[in-house]
């Protein structure tokens, strides 16, 4: 959602710059906000000089001797009729931008981006007022309240859009750092959550995911074994294979898990988050837990994630046995297709680049094992025929050490 | 940050019609948003009505019949000379608002309210277009793209202050449940945190603390124990007394606190929660835990919970000793003044009305002992004066059973 937020941004101030220049009949329009010791520029509208395509200016310092920067520092408003002829302000960047494309810089209005604080954020400057007959003219003054108006509409939203961001931040940031104090609680687990979620993501990038799928797919995956904090340290770190009244209380965390998050408010676009976290121990024909849904019963975000967390857990050492080769990882997955796993998902997966995957098993484990660049081109797919074709030993094909793969 | 949002939402929006207003020479103008299956009006502005006051209006049933309905149903813009002779809608509601004030309801532009994905959350209605001899006209037509775009920032406002508030929402309910979920580790510190935190945001009220520090103090309160995820079922669930080792690991939690807390990003309002919440063990001359801060070094937020905190633990039943009755928590409490806890705490603590502190004391264990609203006036100060003093009886005062106090 913080993508969409910037992009809704984006287009709004567009809109505020266009309509300002509509209402004022301007025919260029620049929107600057204040960044540290400087103004910098992120909307450019010039109606005569479109075959320009977009024009990046300059960021401009925060001092009084420019106009833009004047209006920023003073939050009052300038209205001049003629730039050209005007002695108040430094104007070599109109002149210099006039010199370079041919244009001539008149009549100009700039007015201070007040936020709801009445703190001025940026500035907006309307270039050349169009008289009906298309001669330029000087704004009139009985814009200015108008235009203001506008302006500060706009520091609202860039406000709004500021703090949007800032509060996903937030949330995300907590739930990543929730994720590894869980983790964190067994040695053999470390890094899990963030793996899991990383494998996630790949898969549904591939599966054609939107920015709102994505999101909630990352906080469901980071969020999958939340429940574990209601399992005990006796029955959770035990050092050797668990009883089957243990192993019940472990498979349980699934059940905390979706308790704990169904009483946390979402918002609609995270809404699922709770369902598919809860549900990633399901298996694919009926025989998983807690529910035992099947199919399409299970969400998609579920079955996605489902393959990344068996990965990761034979692909991680536990007490009782070392890390499985991933060789040996990918039959399991590539054998479960259809019982444990949807096929679609497995099939997914096997599309997964090697490299990536590779990246994200060496995360909280040191340097990855190969060069990764030069592994860009090979999926697990490509992998997994050449080890079981056994046509080139993978080492050969990837330059790996035995145990790697 | 919630509530000075909607402040600011409430201010914005009475600006957007005040300015849709002006520009237009409306004498009067509504504002009425999509409440599921009605339009509720709020904001109500009338040069001419002054004299009502603050006039609600119902809400309007979201059938096609009535204007502002059409509007919101169908995102056009209505333009009516004189509502009396017009048979488009049913103006019935305006008749009679004119027949109770006196007023004369003649020229109304209405215009829907489009947020940035082009769905109406709600419609602006301006009313009786003044000429500058005063005189009502109907609305040019030049002005209904303007308003519009009005309408649609007023939109964009409300809807960004909507994620704001959800987004808040989701965060504090994610803090919250991840406060209980750790309390509920351990039965006997079980609704802890959800104390601590009403102690602490009571005493912070009558410290004149602002919404924004209220919210910093919430969010600190509920995460002062998040560290206990890092201390082992062990030591945390021992149920005997703890040999210095275990003690010390305890006390870690408080470390354990800051440190994950410090990785979270926190918006610039709320980043002195790590910092908090992690100086509550600190004593006010300099002895706690765990850099021995002193005095005005320790965060003015810690302060208070600290004497929250310890309140708490004392009159919470521990495996080793009973709960202790109030009257001997408050005398820990006041001889702690200068040593543990900060006077200026203390006394503010024992400002407390007696009926809040009975009731958050009463958070999870059941019903509260007494009829509180008998309590509203006394408080924890009085109540200790008239233990101290003997005078009379606590029984006597509060009618409460003697193990109680």
């Amino acid at each position: 959602i913080a993508l969409s937020a910037e992009r809704d941004l984006d287009r709004l101030l567009e809109k505020i710059v266009k309509e300002a220049r509509g209402f004022t009949g301007a025919d260029a329009g620049t929107l600057y906000l204040v960044e540290g010791e400087s103004l910098k520029c992120v909307v450019v509208q010039n109606d005569s000089l479109k075959r320009w395509g977009r024009l990046d200016l300059p960021p401009v310092p925060l001092s009084p001797e420019y106009v833009s920067a004047y209006v920023a520092l003073t939050g009052k408003v300038v209205n001049i009729p003629d730039v050209y002829s005007s002695r108040d302000f430094n104007f070599e960047g109109p002149r210099r931008y006039d010199a370079l494309t041919g244009y001539r810089t008149k009549s100009m209005l700039v007015v201070p981006m007040r936020d709801h604080r009445s703190r001025t954020i940026g500035v907006l400057q309307l270039i050349n007022a169009l008289s009906p007959e298309g001669e330029v003219v000087p704004f009139g003054k009985e814009y200015e309240e108008l235009v203001l108006s506008l302006a500060s509409q706009a520091a609202v939203a860039i406000d709004n859009a500021r703090l949007i961001s800032d509060l996903e931040r937030t949330l995300e940031s907590f739930i990543e750092a929730l994720a590894s104090t869980i983790d964190a609680r067994d040695p053999y687990t470390a890094g899990h959550s963030y793996r899991v979620t990383q494998y996630t993501l790949a898969m549904a990038e591939l599966d054609g995911a939107s920015p709102r799928e994505m999101k909630v797919y990352e906080y469901a995956a980071l969020l999958h074994d939340y429940g574990k904090i209601g399992v005990r340290d006796a029955v959770l770190l035990k050092p050797g294979k668990l009883d089957p009244e243990e192993y019940e209380e472990v498979m349980k965390h699934v059940v905390y898990t979706q308790e704990i998050l169904s009483k946390i408010y979402f918002p609609e676009e995270l809404r699922e988050v709770p369902d598919i976290a809860g549900s990633h121990q399901e298996k694919y024909d009926g025989s998983g837990y807690p529910r035992g849904l099947k199919d399409d019963e299970i969400p998609r975000g579920a079955r996605i994630m489902c393959v990344a967390d068996v990965f990761d857990a034979l692909t991680s050492e536990r007490p009782y046995r070392p890390r499985m080769p991933i060789r040996q990882a990918l039959s399991v997955i590539r054998e479960g297709a259809g019982s444990h796993f949807d096929p679609e998902m497995v099939e997914l997966f096997f599309k997964l680049p090697l490299s990536r995957v590779l990246g994200i098993m060496a995360h909280g484990r040191g340097e990855p094992p190969v060069d990764l660049g030069k592994l860009s081109e090979v999926t697990l797919g490509d992998l997994y025929e050449a080890l079981t074709k056994g046509e080139r030993s993978p080492e050969e094909m990837l330059g790996l050490s035995g145990g790697e793969v």
